[in-house]
């Protein structure tokens, strides 16, 4: 079949590599529909391995490089294994990619995106960019369902991007974003747009999204904020105060991963607000703790998802989230590197969610 | 009357002043038995004015200095102004030194604390180190209690420690704190030593303190903590892991105000664990943001007292608190400059908390 291979730092191949075999106890055999682009594939292109697993077997999936990438993903069930009951060929499926054992505090305790042996699909197993893979129906010593049906009315594009809006539904719960709360949302990039989808679900009266880039902020605009503000031109935190009655809004998400961006969102926060961190960072970033003390500001870490996969479902099928303006991009598999990693690395302006098409 | 008086940065005066005129309506006149020294009074003569008033009359007192510092006492009632119910001649009491205007949207919202226009006996109007203080009853154009009676078996010394307490157990509160956690406490000064007793009343299974001075792991020991840690000498991070099971704690309280402290409280937390920040920040502060997405961690800043000074009470009325470890020295109020806050200044090691007594 044909796949892309993660070999090392910008060396992607396009390959025919043998067909997963036939699925094992409690596992389906996927095709991919499609497999959208998230930041994390971009890094390991551009400057991985920063998660892929190199040297050694991951302990969960006994696999290492090289690996077929992407992890946002959906496919139609082929074949089914031993063992699998709720399956069957022919279902329209979306795979959470987590990797968890089952066994640890953190599995046990309802937290398996916290697991001390954590892995993903297409970092630490096979992913989504190649026709075929094999999914597990549920995962873990102590399972716990992983594989979700999409009903007939979602589409398999939209079954690819369950996976990141579950991010940015998880970091309003992380939040605990309340119906007619004032948000603030820094970065507009393809994580802040799902954050600002799942806001504008969770009911938030205002959505105001800080982004530099013009483009983005059009799809920003286009995905449910209410004030678009560009913070090199106008001062956000002066900004976001007349527009709350002087007071700052109740919840801001950091979804860039720097420090003037986390300054920014914490800037914006009305005393005993709320600023969820969504961003990856590479390096320490200092803030104003005398103000976060004072003013009794909580910053709160959000990680992936915990198990938001379902209800993320839901809202797609009733229309409280509605992806279609994310989407900037559809290829096939063969175009992964010029059109989608290449084109996104020097076109973030005008890129929200590439979706790649595997056959 | 004899009373202390801030004129400036290391220029506190024990003059003779006039006592405060009858009781207005609303209010009572204290002799104040016991008032203690906090860090912030210690700020102020060392390094103030940082929140003593000057230039213009503060808007809700309309005060401003030279004032008489003081903002942890008790005192007994000796004179009762008109319209106050609830009070009378003799009661021994412990006022919340916390001025607030009752109708900000914060005072509003059951968050006085976080009034637009906060300010503190002491700093913004005449405080506890002086033979007598004027009171109210109740504070707020909405008002709402800030005067406390203490019971028969709770002393004025342990009155005048209501108040710091009051920030150790709403730092508890703030942290969601419950019963059978494990706690971390960074510095065992007199807020950390404050927050040692609130954490072993809320039930904490083991309170581990990191503290560098000798003296002060004593208090600690005496005040509470399970196990002390130099951190100086001793791994933190790896002992408190060893504690807990490989995991780390559940909720860390940074007592200090340092960068340095911040990483220590955050390095000791489980996955999904929560930092309290209750320490007062001269500098920004940087922490590592990948480690607190990665594992989900939330730092929570906490300020004051929301409303605890009657549960503080009934906590040192049954034993709950006790503070008898931490009085280190009790002095007159002569040598309030010398006893006080120069002893304060030139031995940490040996003291937590001094109070004095201004008759």
């Amino acid at each position: 079949m044909k796949a892309a291979v993660w070999h090392g730092q910008r060396d992607v191949r396009i390959e025919n590599i043998p067909e997963p075999p036939a699925p094992g106890e409690g596992e389906v055999k996927l095709q991919v529909g499609w497999c959208g682009i998230c930041g994390t594939d971009l890094h390991e292109y551009a400057a991985g391995p920063i998660f892929t697993q190199v040297n050694q077997p991951h302990p969960l999936s006994g696999r290492l490089a090289p690996l077929t990438p992407g992890h946002e993903f959906a496919g139609t069930v082929v074949e089914v294994g031993a063992g699998v009951t709720g399956f069957k060929v022919g279902d329209r499926v979306s795979p959470n990619p987590l990797l968890r054992c089952g066994t640890c505090a953190y599995c046990r305790q309802g937290l398996p995106h916290l697991c001390t042996q954590i892995g993903f699909m297409g970092c630490h197993s096979d992913g989504g960019f190649g026709e075929f893979v094999n999914v597990n129906v549920e995962r873990g010593s102590r399972p716990i369902p992983v594989l979700y049906k999409l009903p007939d009315n979602v589409s398999l594009e939209a079954g690819a991007m369950v996976e990141p809006l579950a991010v940015g539904v998880h970091a309003t719960k992380r939040g605990h974003l309340q119906d007619g709360e004032t948000v603030v949302v820094v970065g507009a990039g393809p994580i802040g747009i799902c954050t600002i989808q799942a806001a504008r679900a969770a009911g938030a009266s205002q959505i105001i999204v800080l982004e530099t880039a013009a483009g983005r902020r059009h799809f920003a605009e286009e995905s449910g904020a209410t004030t678009v503000i560009d913070p090199t031109s106008t001062d956000a935190a002066r900004a976001v105060q007349d527009l709350t009655n002087g007071l700052g809004v109740d919840c801001a998400f950091e979804c860039v991963g720097a420090e003037p961006t986390l300054r920014a969102a914490l800037s914006t926060l009305r005393k005993d607000g709320r600023a969820v961190v969504v961003g990856i960072f590479e390096h320490p970033a200092a803030a104003d703790y005398f103000d976060i003390v004072f003013f009794e500001k909580t910053i709160i870490g959000t990680f992936a998802y915990r198990d938001e996969f379902d209800l993320v479902i839901e809202m797609l099928a009733d229309g409280r989230l509605q992806p279609e303006p994310m989407v900037t991009g559809k290829i096939g598999l063969d175009d992964l590197v010029a059109g989608g990693f290449e084109e996104l690395l020097t076109n973030k302006e005008g890129n929200v969610k590439i979706l790649v098409a595997p056959e």
